[in-house]
């Protein structure tokens, strides 16, 4: 059997950096050998799981990257874009394994992990979990394999304090469908159905948001045709699942060629 | 064992019309007595089996209300609200019970059934499926038992020719929500969420409406609050348990009192 | 507005009573006013907060009921029979509302809450959510108001870890369904369905069981007919719903009849 | 625009062979050119329209198989075993598309359609629906990619008349989960989940049965990991699916190598 990974969390204080210490742990293929919080924060130089309230973990949380991607064989990352860009140089320089979740990266900021890739292997999502992944991959390979009888309707419910609708991920989800289909998602989407309508458009992928609760996030793609439906539905529970994914995306890239990655290479389903 | 009941449709040749002799050949406690079309429908004074396409009922066509009425211990009307009140008028007389599954009756319609509710029992509803009535019933009483903690949302899919959203019985499980919180559903409902909608309010009801393939109807009402969603969910897959209903509304109706009643009644769930 | 109710909760180090704590926290209509543990645990003595690892409460843990309960209106109570039994001849003297989410009480500590109920409100339940005493409530409803067409089937889902199949809660619906009917479950009971079964007979309540992941648990009544079906579907998430649903029980409590109470009550829901 | 492709029906007068004629008649790349009955049936020699009881179709419904086979390009053929091992020998020479949906075919026949698929396309499939194979071939592709940490769960609904349980296609979705981690179905199968069951095993597939009013096919595999769930689930609601089902296979068939094909070559998701 190999060498357990050495793995050290980028940006360890926020909700998501505690979540991936959380799921370190629970695997027996690697460990945490270091966490990183921005100087001055009041983690620094504390016993990570000191800081967090739990048991010591002997690691101590350090301000200084450079220190910490020598000593790791992969890092983590759901920081900020900025943070996420100098990282990846780091990474490059270290040969370390760059698993990034960080959101809201613009073209720019993506086009500055061009060179690191060349040195070092990145694995990117904008959501780490490995069931959505699938899912998108799915609902672009089904809208391929049907034509448009089949009637496209995305449906995703989550808590009552979201503020925006449709969620993110049901927006990649109609993408999918629309890009299995060769059309644009603007040419075809139906958002927000109410009232007299008329009868639904042939080749329209439709999009409803349910409010409500605490729910983490569910997700349906329904293909519906006359006497039959296929529906792929996606059901989150518990955020763990983005840090495991994570760490499994981590896992991947040991022995992997230089070079930008997603979840859709790390599930093994790349057409 | 009490004699089978006699009843007769009224509007044979129509869809609801064909589906309610169906419906009335699968039970023990009933019979076909009487078929009825306008003057004029060349199905008049044919046999109706033969009319039909299928094998012969013995029961002639007519287009005299009248006489079928003077043989019917009950009536099944799903024709248009005057035909409608002319035929509540005629079961008035002949004392037979009066199913009314006519859609689109105004005030002043309604207004004229009840000198003929004085005289004979009338059973109506917007939608005779047992299912749907039930599921009014049981939202109207678990919204007065659980306070707006709980969010309410509506979600119905029907097929893809539908021209208008929500669908009628959402917007009557809606109502029935309302209606058991002390609201109108005017004040708090919530429809076509889209965009930046901002968090959910407190006590709205939530309505999408989904179209896809030939979906019969199906609906569903959520009660969702922090750890635990309680779902009221109706499927409709033959519209033939619209024509059940009214069968089984015309052999409940034997040996009532005069008056009119609804499918709440049917089903013994009045408060 | 009233005063705050002032609860205890007995038992507080197991994962129950801390959610007792957490749930009283949330409520502005109650606070926690003591908390008990058994001689010789060692958060006796100390500061609930504290014991619990979160900020100080200013509620030292008792080994004494006695002095807890004359401080409290309610005491909350997932213990164990026998100590239950104890509690509930205390909470009698102390005049105060006892609720019992204690499971596994046998016929004669039931019979010996009776005396208590003679001088105190007792509200005890085997499930303490909401959701689920509702739901049970509906479906003896609706077993009631059909006929033995509408073929009813229970399904749940459980996590992987849970050993006995189908849940307690699943029984529970099951027999809320025949009772509704006026069947024995045991006449009528089809579990475990599999190979060669033949048709189904009519009139039976079949229950099948999933497990899997980390489910809290799923339960779904189905009633399906031809061209039909209602399902009742209840989804838990967080077991908090139990430590809410006990903390509503007691504050549904204050100015009761003395006497035993369950859920259903306190949802306002008895026939 | 290309010719319509001529079609002919073998079999004609059963419920699948009806339902294929009108399968046919909804394709405009499509039209029907023959149909045939066993020698000695009461539809031969008649107008096969007539003897549906619909309006004529100028097609004559014939016992002589080499006449049909000879003017079209394709046949459907959902007969039996030993009917269809001779339809595929004709069809050989006729140079014909066949189309086979036939079930309960052996080894031995299945092994005489060999020497025809080497002079003609063959396409056969235990289930014609596109929804059930894609759902299939699905199954088998995330049951590889996803570790055993996914617990796998089979649920299907069915109407009160099926006497077996699960069903054949459950059984498919089964055996393609097991296919999929590459174990033996027989080796991890958990059916009929009853009693003291004890957790769940690893890698386990479970297999569970509903039953009620007329369902005419729902299928649910689930795969549930700590803090997610992937469900993929069909819904059939028509019989129709199946005939739709056969008509583009044989549509897809016009152009290709001799051999024989099923439903996932129809799709082009073959791997």
């Amino acid at each position: 059997m190999s060498e357990a990974m050495r793995i050290a969390v980028l940006g360890v204080s926020g909700r998501m950096g505690q979540m991936l210490v959380q799921a370190i742990g629970e695997s027996e293929r690697c460990m945490l050998c270091g966490a990183t919080e921005r100087a001055g924060h009041d983690w620094v130089g504390r016993d990570l799981g000191e800081a967090m309230g739990i048991a010591p973990r002997g690691v101590t949380v350090s301000d200084d990257p450079l220190e910490v991607f020598a000593g790791a064989e992969a890092v983590i990352d759901f920081t900020a874009p900025k943070a996420t860009v100098a990282h990846a140089e780091l990474a490059a320089q270290a040969r370390a394994i760059h698993v990034i979740g960080t959101t809201g990266m613009e073209a720019e900021d993506l086009a500055k992990l061009e060179p690191a890739a060349r040195h070092a292997v990145i694995v990117r999502a904008g959501n780490m979990s490995l069931g959505v992944n699938l899912l998108t991959l799915l609902t672009r390979r089904i809208a391929a394999a049907l034509d448009p009888d089949y009637d496209i309707e995305v449906v995703e419910m989550h808590h009552r304090h979201k503020v925006d609708a449709p969620s993110g991920t049901a927006l990649m989800l109609a993408e999918a469908a629309a890009e299995g289909r060769g059309v644009k998602l603007a040419d075809v989407s139906d958002r927000g159905r109410d009232g007299q309508t008329g009868a639904r458009r042939r080749g329209d992928i439709g999009m409803v948001a349910l409010r409500g609760g605490d729910v983490t996030g569910e997700h349906d793609v329904i293909f519906a045709a006359d006497g039959e439906r296929i529906i792929l539905r996606h059901v989150a529970t518990d955020r763990m699942i983005f840090a495991r994914g994570a760490v499994k995306a981590a896992l991947w890239g040991r022995g992997r060629q230089p070079g930008q990655y997603d979840m859709i290479d790390v599930l093994g389903l790349r057409d």
